[in-house]
């Protein structure tokens, strides 16, 4: 079962370069385990925006905001969680 | 290069029947043939809704333009494009 | 798997009222043989509004999405879907 | 007499862990105290948000403000609340 | 217990002069009888706008909902409803 | 002359106890003093939130603005004001 | 007492010439009998828009309120009206 | 002088074929009009949608809104208008 | 040539007393010299509000900004700008 | 290809002067070193605003994310793009 998911990260301007850098590669790590796993199979930025568009698989909402609220970044980021369903034109 | 978009059909509730359904099966027509041709890789339907989020691959903002400003349902829709760009934690 | 849903109902006014009548009918009973298949456990009205807020049970997105877009009033509603999760303080 | 309740939890960010903690660990108290009273009937995470959807049971609307206000984490929530009245569909 | 409520009134611009002011009439008949039972205690303009802010006295939701449904007007009015509790500065 | 006006308050959580009771106590003695002598005929609590809603007598909107503006809460609020209007169904 | 109140104008598109050309001229009779009088002190466009911004002087909000609702035009705008107060900059 | 405006068009999707090609052939040539004259040096499509950013030059603001409220699909757009001023990084 | 601004100023409640007095003190002879000069011929405040709307006279946009961003408040304030136009039923 | 851009700098207000400076003359160099590789071809401020509309040239998304990303106020700015297309009564 597939979720679209907009993140718009908030990091604070006035955080030390060394936290945020320690930061980001904690959510690095995190997030590509989670895309070798095939939960997470696509990922992009919005162009000129620190966001993201993201598809997640999960079996079920609860493994779905378990994944989401693991993120080291999520205190940090507005999330919205759009549930996908199959598209009666969609050829695959 | 690849756009996200978002699709909202507000068709109008007197329609006619038929009509209606003419105008969806040339709909369907021109989705199939662009996604068979690799134009529109991605579809679904926004869970509850009668909306959805694509993805659309275009050498340009022209030839997007042209894609979705040809839809039959074009005149019925919202429509809003968001520009995609890699993300550095992608591992594709 | 849960969803909480609000319906929003934006019957034209211009609508017969037999026309009007015939359609709640079949939305009420509609609803109802959802109720009692255990489907969708709750249903209430927004005080002061016509609308309403729903939980449906599904197995996945694609369940959801088919009881949401059969709904006989599905043209005239908004519709918006929030994925429930378990809470940690859920003593249930 | 019950009430939909949307709590959107904006803890700031640098709050000290322990802090944090302590204030959860009341918060959580707090909840199943009325949860096992019976005033705090439903309560779920949204999907991919730190917020939740509750149902709150109460005599008046004063009742209901005492409850809400009452919350270790009121300070720090974005608090929206609903009217629930019968709908004429509900079986129950 | 009482409640600030707001109406917003739509009413198509294209309706018959004659209906407008049957419909009118049977709406300011509906509120009086209700100001005189003592259950809508308040209501004024607002200062520019076919919109009024109104206090209606209930014994719960229901009993709210009933009334703001039974408006005539209600099927073109957007109502938005505040459950009001008492403020601990209220000198009265 | 009466206006309506919401008040939401936005008190910084991390100001000291101490300095919040403080202000809180002015605000409430400047509320009541003016609620004596009938300037403030009306306030409430909005369920659920840190606002309330309130009616001002004024002679014109110069008094209404000294009388908003000298609130000892007022560098922590959103205020908007509505200006009321005699309502032609209104008993009274 | 002065207020600024900005009106936007949704004329339907489908009204005939005529009937639009008879509307427009006894608005503008109106508007100017009240320039005249010095009731509406000032009136401007907004540039690239159908939409005004003016200023009404009146006594209280009830004449302010007889002067907007009477407008020709007043069933085919959306208006909102702002109570204007002296500025401690102001020099005059 | 120069302004940024964006124009949104909602012609309705019932009128006939003819009268929106008669209307937008007039667009046309209104807007090839201002451009071969320097009025209208930019026009560009928003990508996915039916709307335009263009850049105007003018005068002042009531030749600007001169020349937009004498577009022929000034009725069926929402405009909004956008001053525009040197920037200090401008290397023009 | 005029333009209608509005201003919401948002001072840092922080901000110790004097240092809040004086910038407020070089705002209010920076905004008496330009009211003198004829360059700012209205300002009133928002009743209820800590904003203001004034009107501007300049000769162009680029005069318009460098008052405006002149402001000794401009780095606390929210500033919006509308161009305003001749009306047609201006009698002036 | 070409995107316009808008920017809001949020710089906050309690940076020292001197980064504040230094930080805006890195952007400054920035951004001209692009406008004169012909990647930035318009900037300007909008009227009484901290803010630009842009408009960047470049092969793909990627190259657009990577010149806006790089802005050295990116971290203190919200961002949003649209992505041009020819207008069909572009007459260059």
């Amino acid at each position: 079962m597939l979720f679209l998911v907009r993140m718009d990260v908030n990091l604070t301007v006035d955080m030390a370069v060394e936290e945020a850098a320690a930061i980001k590669a904690v959510e690095k790590a995190y997030s590509q385990d989670l895309q070798q796993k095939g939960k997470w199979p696509h990922i992009c930025r919005v162009g000129g925006e620190y966001s993201n568009y993201s598809v997640f698989e999960a079996e079920c909402n609860d493994e779905m905001h378990q994944m989401l609220s693991g993120l080291p970044l999520f205190p940090y980021m507005d999330i919205s969680v759009t549930p996908r369903a199959k598209h009666p034109s969609d050829i695959n």
